[in-house]
């Protein structure tokens, strides 16, 4: 079932930024997650005071994030109540293919937040997010940006991020008395096990390593955000594969 | 007509800031028009000094733009050689038809630069437009913003509004997943007809009538803008589907 888009919720995506140096971008941070209706601030290991005078100066009115900001020691502290986590990096290495631009990622993430809860992870202002810590996630978002200056202040960033998820969930909103919901996740995940499944069982994808493949799948279908309709389509192709293979599986020798 | 997009520039339009109070602002500023790849800053009657080490410090590498940033006395000699002005306000006034959001914006106006300058223009931080200020532009810009803290830092939405611009530009040009070019519309139609062979061939779809859920599936595809490699991907998918259908009906009786 398609969740009702007032089931999704900002309130279930926790912002974490990981050793943050500055008060100043802290405070920037809580500023624009007020502005986009966000609430949840996961600080680990902060450098810098969090609630120091400039911190509350860039905030503005949204000091009462800065209060209710929670420290952890480290990055799996912060995540373990959490059932995603999309880490920002520039950094590609081998896992291109799971990279979303931020309004790819609002797609992706909040249908999942109707039933639990989701982090966006921040690095440092001058190294982000070290290789273990994005070993912690299980997506990656990076923002396109020029060559000739690439990376962008902590808050901006963040702000950005937050902006296109905003957009998303009142696209959503928005659209909910015509005709399109988006499927939620336990949904999306029931019709890609049953793809893996049945691309397994055909032989397409390497039984070893299906992942790879797939992940391609994902990512196709995370961007034009499915509704339920759709699913079903999806599921009833995979239905008439399994079926034609079953067929051919009972006249080997030996079945 | 639409221009071919090569012609389209981001050179061509200005960023406008009237009044900027924060040498820490307008550094920022810099920096995520650099990010973005903007290079004309114009500053009204600046009360700080854009030339401080704060806004140096902010600028990170995009100081260059802060030496080369113009200064106006008001907005209406900063506009002189734009043909049209976007000014950025939260106040909507009777004139509510003529607001864009950040991407509405981006795509009206990117048009615009192929033949001329264009400039977005953004307020104080604690005041912003004045209404005669406002009486210079003829579009309006519009972030939309939680009513618990609709203010939004300067630097942070002057960011947005150059990210939704260079992000338009980039789909205008078909990069609208950054890294790939989108699949041209002859390899799409082999693929389509790939998988109509496919699907009827394997009863999933009717042979009468395939094309309702047929263009289910370019409703789904369309929407995600496939590029090279994901139609391959499909096409392989398709082939394996191919492979086991023949296998099966080798053992038809009759065939």
């Amino acid at each position: 079932m398609t969740p009702p888009p007032d089931n999704l919720s900002l309130q279930n995506i926790a912002v974490v930024l990981v050793e943050p140096q500055g008060p100043l971008n802290i405070g920037s941070v809580c500023r624009a997650m007020m502005n986009f209706g966000f609430s949840d601030l996961r600080l680990v290991n902060p450098t810098a005071d969090h609630r120091a005078e400039e911190a509350r100066w860039m905030a503005v009115k949204a000091g009462s994030l800065l209060d209710r900001a929670r420290i952890f020691p480290d990055l799996a502290a912060a995540l373990a109540d959490c059932q995603l986590a999309l880490g920002t990096t520039r950094r590609f290495g081998k896992y291109r293919e799971e990279f979303f631009h931020p309004d790819e990622a609002a797609r992706y993430l909040l249908p999942l937040t109707e039933k639990g809860r989701v982090a966006l992870v921040f690095g440092r202002e001058d190294k982000g997010l070290l290789t273990a810590e994005l070993d912690l996630c299980q997506r990656f978002i990076t923002i396109p940006t020029s060559d000739e200056l690439p990376s962008m202040n902590l808050a901006q960033a963040v702000s950005l991020c937050l902006y296109e998820t905003a957009k998303t969930l009142g696209e959503l909103r928005g659209k909910s008395h015509g005709r399109k919901k988006l499927a939620s996740g336990s949904v999306l995940e029931g019709m890609y096990s049953h793809m893996k499944r049945t691309l397994v069982d055909i032989e397409f994808l390497d039984a070893q390593n299906p992942e790879h493949i797939l992940r391609s799948f994902r990512r196709i279908l995370g961007r034009s955000g499915l509704n339920d309709r759709e699913v079903r389509i999806l599921h009833g192709m995979f239905r008439s594969i399994d079926w034609v293979n079953s067929e051919r599986r009972k006249k080997l020798p030996g079945e």
